[in-house]
Order: C-alpha cells, then sequence, then structure tokens
C-alpha cells in the first residue's frame, strides 16, 4: 500500500515575487510534491494556504499518512483551529515533515513546545550539509556529505529540544554551523525538521534533498491505525483493576467520573 | 546565594473539601513549601490561583529561579497570557516542578506538546516508587524504592515526549506502571515531572516525597542570567559574518529586515 | 527482498534440563526462529554455541541482517573473537536482538559500555507488559498490555544507558517494575533488548511474545549497505580539504600519516 | 567539600617533541590541572601513563570525584585491568572528561560501545565552537561561540551513541563540522567528552577552554556514595519479595543461588 502523502505550501512567495516564480513557476508545493513523488512508492497530493481551512480538513488529514509543511509569510495568519486539528493527527500518528522557515510554524512550536528561534543571513552563502548518523533511514543513499551552494544561513542555538536523534548538521561558509536534520516523535507521530528550503535558491530542484524528502516521508508514516485514545485520561473503575483491589481511604471523584482538564 | 522557589497552588480543593482541609489546612502549597525550606538552602515563597494574575506577575517570576506547580480543577480557567508568560521564563532558565494532576496544566501540555494523557484510578491503593536511576541528583538520598500506601493510581502509556532521563517508575497494586519521576529541557529551563501528590492522601507529608522536592528544584535551578536571546531570530549582516563572504544570488529580505514569525 | 535474521542459541538448558526440554524439545532457537518466520517476509536461520565459533563466521555475519541473541548459563564461554566480531558487524549496521538472559552476555554489554545488571527472582509470577510508547515499530499490533502468567522477575535498577526509546514496561506480581523494551544504536545498527523469556517457562510460545520478535527484526534491519568506514579514522590531507585552507602552525604527524589508536 | 579533580596525562609527546614541551613544558596534565584548580573550588591532581598501574590505583580512584583524560599515543599500552578499574568507578559514580584524542582510548570506547572514529587534519586551521545549548552547566559563562585559531580538525561522522545532550558544535575552516561537547550517563557516572586540545596547539592556555574544563567537573561530580550495588545482580527470595507471592511453576536455580554471568 502507497504511503500516502500531502505536500503544504503556503503558496505566497511564489505569487508575489518574480524571482520565487521563476524558479517554482508552478509554486514551491508542486516541486516538492514531484520530488516526494519520483520513486512511485508515495501517492503524493497538495495543499495550500489560500484554500477554505487551508486545505486541511479533518477529511483531508485523516486520509494523510505524513504531511510536508512549507511556511514563511503567513505563519501568523494560520488559523489555530487548524493547527490544533494538525497537531491532534500528529498525536494520532501522522508524520510530520517541517521544511526550513516552517522552524517558526505554529504547528512547529506548538508541537516543540520552544521557541524554535535562531539565526539567519539571505547571502546566498554555501551549505555542507554532512551526515552524523550515517545508514539513519532519513539518510539513506547520500554521500557522507552534500552542498547547496546558495542558501540562506541558519545559525545555531536553535531552540529546540534535545532531538531523538540528529541526522544532519550544517556547514555555512559565513562561519556559522546549524543542526539541519532533526527527529521527534510526539504521541504516536514522528517529526523530522529539515533545515534547507530558501525560497530564491533552487534548493528543492536539488537530488540530494530530494531524496532526503523521500526517506523522511517513508521514515514518518504511520505505524498501525490512528491512536485515538491518545485524547483520553479515562478513569479505570475498581471493578475493572487488572489485580483485585479494594478501594479505600478518601475520595474526591464520584465513580465514573471525568477528571479535570 | 540562596535558590529561590515559588510554589503556586491552586488551592481549591482545600477551600471546597473538608477531607482535603483536614490534611492540608493550610493548603497544599504551604506543606509543598516547607518540605521544599526544610534543608535551609532555599528559600520558598508561595502563590495561589486566586490572587490577580494567579500571583505569577513578570516580576515575581523574574524573582523566581524554579517554581513547583500543583493545579487540577481549574486548569482551564488559568488565564493563557500567565501560561504564555511561565513558558517564557522556562525558556530563559527557571526551573518548573510539575506535580501530579499538573500534567494535565496548560503550562506542562504547552511545554510538552503533547496531550500528556493517562489512565487513573482513585482507589487508595499502594504505589510503589523505584529508582531507575540511582545517583541521579533528583534521587538523591533515597532508598531502591519506597512506598506511598494511599495512592490514586495514574497509568502508561503517559503521553509525553521521551524523558532526557527517567528518574522513577511506579508500581501500582491494580496492575498499572507509570513513569513517575520524567526529565526534560526546554530552551534554558529544566523540567521535572513528578507523579504522587493526590489530594485526598498525605502524600506532601512523605519525608521521601519532600526530600524529591528539595532535590528537584536543586536540580531546576538556574544555570546563569535569563536567557533572553532565546526570543530573538537575529538577522546576521553579512557585513558582520565571522569569515568574510560576498552577497550574491536573489534575495527576498531587505538589509536589517525582520524576518517573519 | 526479505529480511535475514538469524537467531543464535546458546543451547544448553535444552540438553541438560528436562523441564527445558519439554517445553523447547527441539531447543529454545528453535521456537524462537519459528515464531520469526511466522509472517514469510522473514528469512529466519539458526546458529548454536556448539558450532565452530559459535556458528557466527564472518561469511555467516556478513549474510545476516538481524541477529537474535539468546544465551545465559555459557556467558562466559562465548569467544572473545566472535563478540568483537558480532561488534564490528553491528557498528556496521546489522541489527541485535537481546533477549533476556542476555542482558548479561558479552555482547551486549560490550555495546551498552555499563554492567547490565538488574534483580531476579525465579518463582513463576505473572508479567503485565505495559506498551508505554504505543505505535513505535516494535509494538505494532500489540494490545495496550499483555501478561505472561509465569515468569521470572526482572526488577530496577537496570544498568543500562539511558534508551533511544522505551517501548515496553513491566510489572510484576512481587512489586517490582523493569523497562522491559529499550532502543539503542550503536554505529549503523539497531539494538533492542526484550525482557521476557526464562527457559522454564514457555514465553516463546505466546503469541504476542512472538509479534514483538517479529516486529522489531522488521524494525532493526539494516538501511543501506555495510557502513564499512565506520572502522576507519581517515587523515584528510590539506590538499583535499572541501575548502581552501593554508597549512600552518607546528605539527606532529607526516603527511599520510595514520592516528593513534 | 571541594570536588576533588584528577588529571591523567599521558606525558608523552612533551617528552618527545620540542613544540610540544615549549608549549607545555611541566606537562599537559599540569597546564590543564591549573586551568580547573583556578577558582578555587575543586582540588586538582595528576597522575601520569608512566607512574606504576598508570598511577590510577584504586585507592587513587576511590578518592577521585571526576577524572580528566588526555591521551594519544600510547592508547594501546593503557593496561587493560586499569581501564576495568576506571569503568567500575564511573559506574559506581565517578565523573570521566574526555579530552580531544582521548577519543580513541580504550576507556572512551569501552564506556560508548562504539568505535569513537572519526576525520581528522592536522593543519592549524580556525576552528569556531558553538554553543547549542546555551545555559547548559558545561557552558556557563561562555560567550555565543569562541574561537580557536590553531586546532587540529575531527569531522563528522562522529561514531559514538547519540548523546544524553550536545553542548557544543565546532565549525571548521576546512569545511568539517564537529559535535565539539557531548554528555552521557553511563552506571551512576556523568561523562563529558570535549573535543580541543592537539598537543602541538596552546588549547589548554585558552581562557574558554579553561573555563569549560571548570564546568565539567563542577558538572560531573557525583552525587552522594558509591554506588557498589551496581555490580551486583541479586537473586530476591521469593519470602523477601515486597509483595506476597508464593512460588510456582518449575525452576532452574536452586534458593539463594547466583545467577550466571
Amino acid at each position: 500500500m502507497k504511503i500516502r502523502a500531502l505536500v503544504w505550501g503556503e503558496n505566497i512567495h511564489e505569487q508575489e515575487d518574480e524571482i520565487v516564480r521563476s524558479i517554482y513557476p508552478e509554486g514551491m508545493h508542486t516541486t516538492i510534491a514531484r520530488a516526494i513523488a519520483a520513486d512511485g512508492d508515495i501517492d503524493v497530493s497538495t495543499a495550500v494556504f489560500q484554500q477554505p481551512e487551508h486545505g486541511l480538513t479533518g477529511e483531508v488529514l485523516a486520509a494523510t499518512d505524513v504531511l510536508v509543511w512549507w511556511g514563511h509569510k503567513a505563519h501568523r495568519q494560520v488559523d489555530d483551529a487548524v493547527v490544533e486539528r494538525v497537531a491532534e493527527r500528529v498525536w494520532e500518528g501522522m508524520g510530520l515533515i517541517v521544511l526550513h522557515s516552517g522552524h517558526f510554524s505554529k504547528i512547529f512550536k506548538r508541537l516543540m513546545g520552544t521557541p524554535c528561534s535562531l539565526k539567519w543571513r539571505e547571502a546566498g552563502e554555501r551549505e555542507r550539509i554532512w551526515v552524523v548518523n550515517p545508514r539513519h533511514a532519513i539518510a539513506e543513499g547520500l554521500p557522507e556529505h552534500f552542498e547547496l551552494e546558495y542558501e540562506e544561513m541558519y545559525g545555531e542555538p536553535f531552540a529546540v529540544p534535545e532531538p531523538l536523534e540528529t541526522v544532519f548538521i550544517s556547514w555555512f561558509q559565513g562561519g556559522e554551523v546549524f543542526r539541519s536534520g532533526v527527529t521527534y516523535r510526539r504521541g504516536a507521530g514522528h517529526i523530522f525538521y529539515f533545515r534547507p528550503g530558501h525560497e530564491t535558491y533552487p534548493t528543492y530542484h536539488d537530488a540530494n534533498v530530494a531524496r532526503v524528502l523521500r526517506n523522511a516521508v517513508r521514515w514518518a508514516r504511520p505505524q498501525g491505525a490512528a491512536l485515538r485514545s491518545i485524547h483520553n485520561a479515562p478513569n479505570i473503575p475498581v471493578t475493572e483493576a487488572l489485580e483485585p483491589i479494594v478501594e479505600r481511604g478518601p475520595k474526591l471523584h464520584k465513580p465514573g467520573e471525568e477528571g479535570y482538564r
């Protein structure tokens, strides 16, 4: 069964900026989607900011295994209810790949619980991406390092939680370093942040970047059905205890009562 | 210099429920505060839900090294702006100890990025807390395990991110287990979640529990001054690059422009 | 392409002890191998302690994707050279599943760098295994918890490094808890330790245990070719530096010289 | 009570090489020891390879809170029994700071369980060390980054386990990156690996490096008494079970018997 990926694009720079449009004439999301679809084992669709509910309805998300997110200028305009809906799907098991400027997206900050801040410089400098975790599924088929001749610099400290595993670290010509590929799990969902992808450079046309995207989608696919129980906090009756116990001591709650949230 | 701890109590059950009042006649926060103050190396003050801004003004938080949080019934009534203020202070370095039902507090869920759900049963059953990380600073001076004869059960799965380190795991009489002591870092701030502390039992009068609280406050104290820079995402000018680089390629941003959030 | 699993059995208790033989008449390794082969996507072979080089020649290991290890009485008799050979293959990417008493095997201690000690009691007590990381690939298809009515107790503290992810925690009838399913990576190799499997009980005939074994083998399969470069520490000549640099300052090593090990 | 640090130096290059002697006329260990002693809260002594038992007798180690290790040329000549003794003390709680070429020391490889390999180049190039975990105790008082104008390059992939926390990442002039400050726990002992310190450059005279060393010693100090129980695997009699259980099922071991190792 094919993995179902959904590439979400903000789709604003491509409409407003001639340079970005010239690199991504059909939108960044389209180029990203084609890169992911290239091997034929992943079904890819796209959604954009401008659609109703940003194209991320409950129905669409329920049919999505892995969501890929590129956003930048409109972070604040993304609807909070949609963000919460995406977070819930991640907790249930949907994979999430956050790209580049998406470090400041509401959904990434929501799931990290940190500011996700960093340094930046838009100077078209060279970035060299080192694989620090060789044979990690996300690095499959990559060389020891690869270069993006023109990229925006992102510099440490990157205010994210300690990753589950660090896969890539970038070297920048101007003297900075950055943890460019980091993994997390939130509930049943896998999350991968991948740094490259400034809108004024042809990053998503790069073969190594494309491979990382495909690898990441495969790595982040759900294992098993949606974990709906993660939203619940069941009050287990004494009579259903796995080992026989006798209720004792003072109580606050009535039998079958729900807990406070 | 003494560590400055602030114990925050919801202070509702003590007012409404005769049983809770009988165990904690001066409020749970007062008992917790005394437990923390017992060794004399920590200055402890208290704040409660009912105060203006829940007693957690910017000034108060700026003078707090470690915040200890007990909340339950009024989770939803805690002001969002105060929650955000506390989160910002944690990122800057303030320690945070979250107790028991605080797993569902806004501040804990905000910092974890997960639902923080779990199973529960209020049956006054026996809990045995095992130290799985002996000589961790938070377990200092504890025996290999200790018991709380009457406690509420919390059962796995506990929907939190993989901890930095797991310190305690609980055994429950009714057949469940729980990761009862788990550590995290968010920005510059240390976070410790400690499970025990149901309001209808005398848990915070227990000597081992009191020791855990003191240890945790010491462990979570900030290292150095508040990390205010964590809120910024500076645009580093090419002219200030650490290594000489020449700007090239197309640009989206103007010099000195701020990034999008 | 099928995953190639190799089940290594110590094969001593089955020969010496009537009880063990009655449960595992063809050897524990055979039962374990059949459990792993049940879905048909994994090719399984076996090797035993009594074979030359314990059946773990370089050739055999080179053709193994995932090695499953059950040992107990003869830990000390396992040849150090074979242990080192297995460790090298793990670093290159071979998966390793260590079962039960294998916590004290040379290979597990070698890869953990810790004593791997624990408490134990052979009393046929009930073990309840909780999935604390639902939808982890290793927990796929399992219920929230499952029971082994007769098992040996293993109790914390378990002297292993903090796991990459904790998948299972066990509750024991006698009052202990144990981290029964823990994951690690060492070099390119995935490692999973799984607690159950005392030789005098029919644990490896249990359907849930069998499912864990299959899941674990799939999870631990290598990603890509053997990472032979992990054994090298190349001296990168200045003339091959990725960025042009000029050699300067005093030197200890001659050009092309190997480093000290 | 002062922390008791012991600086272990290989003390060979200083004896054999004029350049190294000119930078460290009293030995590298002496310079390192002085850097650590500078604030007055740490008692520092030294030991060298050439002493009987390399100066690391059981008595010496028992009186050591944190051991700092610089070795290179004589890695293979370090006595295996001494290595095992040091490992045991780490498991019991002694801190261990491994410096630079110590990545290939027997003790570091023993505790990591990996090859600890890396790339290297001795060209006196510029290293810029970034603090990626600001306000970590080991980074206390440091600027956001600092430079060592002349250093040996170490490049990724660095074949170590995923760290507990990554504190520093280095940028190198020639195009590489390296995780230069990484933390681990093994048993009760804290371990910190710190990259800089090639013998032909004056690295240990650098004020920032000295501060890292002092911070690391404080961070790695033991919490509580030596954890001798980590070496044991006690057979807990049924009669001493914490919860009443009845022995049942077939047994392999006799009452009070020791387990197999």
